[in-house]
C-alpha cells in the first residue's frame, strides 16, 4: 500500500489540514518503458495556493479529489527503461505520493540529478525553481547595474535570499524585508545583505525604507504584494523596475484585494512592473543552472533550507509557509 | 499692458477658477539676442494637474504666485536674433502670457513650426506632445502585433484617438472606452475603431469588455486609471502589455487612491505595466514627427480638436478636461 495526498476542499482563506486528504492506493505493476520511483524530497511553495483556486491562471487548477503535484526529487526503485537505472535520482513535477509509476510518455518531463554535485534537496531550491526564479527575475527583468539600490521583500525566503546574494555579486546596495528579528539578522550575517527591515516590528515602513535607501529604490523584487509593496512605491526612482514574483500577502484573501493605485507612481517615475513565472525561461534553464552552480561552488551563494521530516507532514509544511515558519526553501524529506 | 495667469492656490480635488489669478504686467524691453512673441494657441492638458501639487515628480511643481506653463504656439512680433524673423511661428513650453520676451538662452528650447504643412494647432496635438505620446507609448512599450486586441481608455481624447488609429494601421482589433454616446460614436465612425464602450452607461465594465474582446486583451493603453483599468485586468492575456500614460480618474483625489491589487494579475499573466512620459523619447522626436506627418498627409490619421477661444478662458478649458468636455485635443485660441 502506498499513500497519496488529494485536494479535499478548495481552501477558503488560509489553507487548513482538512483541505487535504490522505488515501491508500494499490501499488501498480510496472508497464514496459516505465519506471517506479520512491519520493525522497517534496517542495512546498506559496504558488501552489493559486492552483487550489478554480480559476484560469498560468497552469491549470488542481482538481478536487485528485493528488496535489509539486516538484519532487525521487529515487528509481525499478526501471523498464534504458535511460534510467535503479538508484538514479530524478526530479520533476510529480504527484504527492510515497511511490509512483512514471510511464514512458511522462519520462520526458523528468530529468536526472547528481547527488554528488550538490545535496539532493538543492535541486528543489537553489538549483531548481526557486534559484532559477531569482536568477531570471533579477537579471532579465531587473537588469541590475552596479551602484543601484535594490529592495527585496520575502527576503529570507527561498527566492528572496538568492536574489539578494546575486544582487551583491553584481555590486548593488541590497535591503531586505522579512518578518522576524531572527530572519532579519540572517539577511546581513548569512546572506551578506547591507540592511534588513523587520516589517512586523516597524511602525512606519515608508520611513524605514527612506532611511535604508537614501538614494531611492531602483529595483524592487516583490515576493509579497500588499502593504509592504505599497510603501515601496513612495521611494522608487526614475526608470525603476519592479519585479512581481509573488504576492503571498494577498493569496489567501477571499475577495479581490485592494492596494494603493500603482499607476500614478509608475507614470511619474517612468517605472516598470512586470510579472513573470520561471517557466517563461525554460529554454534558458541550462544557462541559469550553470551560473548558479558556479557561484555555489565558489562559495558566493549560500542557501538556507527548512527541512520538515515525514510524508504525513507535507500539508502542515505547506500551511506553515503562510505563517512564515520557513527560513529559506521549505522542503519535506520523506 | 499684458495679461498673465498665475497659480493662486494648489487645487484641492477638482481645480476651480479661484485656483488661478489673472494679473497685468508691464511689457518689457527687448534685450539683444531675444525675441518677443504673441501667444496664438495654448495647450491645456491633464498632466498639468500633477504639477499643481507640491510633490516630487518628473517635472518640478508649479510655484504659487508664479505663471502656469504649458506648450504654446506663438508668433514672433519682433526679433533681435538672427535665427528668428518677425512673422515666424514657434512652439515650446512657455508661461501663460499674452505676450512675452524669450531671452537668448531660452531660445534653444523653442523650435519653429510650419503653418503651411499643417494647421498651427496641430503642433500642440497630433504633431506635438499628444501625437508623440501616442506613437512612442504604443510602439515602444506596447509592441503591437497584427491580429492582437488593444483596449484604449480615454479613447476619444487627444492621445487615445491617435493610439487607436495607429493600432488600426498596424492591423490590431481596437476597442475604445469613452464617456458619452457621442464620443463612442466618433470612435467607430471618425477614427475607425472596431468597437466603442460608453463606461458611463455600461452597468458592468467587466462583462462589456469580455463581449468586446472575445480573444482577451493583449495591449491596454491606459489614459485614465481607476475602476476602468481595474476591469481591464480581468481580461488580459499572457504576456499582455499595459501602458500607463495617464490616470485622470485619480488625479483629483485628495487622499492616496486605492485600486484592485494589480500584482496577482501581472504574475499570473506574465504581464507588464510601464509608466512613461513622452520626454523620455526626446532624442527620437524627429522619427515620430516624420511618421505621424506621413500618415496625416496620406489621410490615414484624423485629428479632432476642441478649440476654445479667448485668453481669459484658459483656466475653464483646463477645468473642463476633468468633466470630459473635450473631444480630441483641447486647445485655447488666443
Amino acid at each position: 500500500m502506498n499513500k497519496t495526498i488529494l485536494l479535499n476542499n478548495r481552501p477558503k482563506g488560509k489553507p487548513s489540514e482538512s483541505d487535504f486528504k490522505f488515501v491508500d492506493e494499490e501499488t501498480k505493476d510496472l508497464p514496459s518503458g516505465a519506471i517506479i520511483v520512491a519520493t525522497k524530497y517534496v517542495s512546498v511553495d506559496p504558488y501552489l495556493r493559486g492552483r487550489m483556486r478554480d480559476e484560469k491562471s498560468y497552469i491549470p487548477p488542481f482538481e478536487l479529489g485528485k493528488p496535489i503535484t509539486s516538484t519532487i526529487v525521487a529515487e528509481v526503485l525499478e526501471s523498464k527503461n534504458d535511460a534510467f537505472s535503479k538508484g538514479d535520482n530524478v526530479t520533476g513535477m510529480l504527484p504527492w505520493k510515497e511511490k509512483q509509476v512514471i510511464s514512458e510518455d511522462k519520462l520526458k518531463e523528468i530529468r536526472k540529478v547528481d547527488g554528488e554535485q550538490a545535496p539532493l534537496s538543492a535541486y528543489l531550491g537553489i538549483l531548481g525553481m526557486t534559484g532559477l526564479t531569482a536568477f531570471f527575475g533579477l537579471t532579465d527583468i531587473g537588469k541590475p547595474k552596479e551602484g543601484e539600490t535594490i529592495v527585496v521583500s520575502g527576503a529570507a525566503g527561498a527566492v528572496g535570499s538568492v536574489v539578494g546574494q546575486i544582487a551583491k555579486i553584481r555590486g548593488l546596495k541590497v535591503v531586505g524585508i522579512a518578518g522576524t528579528d531572527e530572519k532579519v539578522e540572517m539577511l546581513t550575517s548569512d546572506f551578506g545583505f547591507d540592511e534588513g527591515i523587520n516589517y512586523k516590528t516597524t511602525d512606519n515602513m515608508k520611513e524605514a525604507l527612506k532611511k535604508a535607501c537614501p538614494n531611492g529604490i531602483d529595483i524592487y523584487f516583490d515576493n509579497v504584494g500588499g502593504d509592504i509593496s505599497d510603501a515601496v512605491l513612495f521611494h522608487i526612482n526614475k526608470f525603476a523596475r519592479i519585479i512581481n514574483c509573488g504576492a503571498i500577502a494577498v493569496y489567501n484573501e477571499t475577495s479581490v484585494p485592494k492596494s494603493i493605485s500603482v499607476q500614478p507612481f509608475l507614470i511619474k517615475n517612468s517605472a516598470l512592473m512586470q510579472g513573470f513565472i520561471v517557466g517563461n525561461y525554460q529554454d534558458r534553464f541550462p544557462e541559469g543552472i550553470k551560473q548558479l552552480s558556479q557561484w555555489l561552488a565558489a562559495g558566493k551563494l549560500k542557501h538556507e533550507e527548512t527541512i520538515v521530516e515525514g510524508f504525513k507532514n507535507i500539508p502542515q509544511a505547506f500551511i506553515d509557509l503562510f505563517d512564515g515558519k520557513n527560513k529559506g526553501k521549505m522542503v519535506v524529506k520523506v
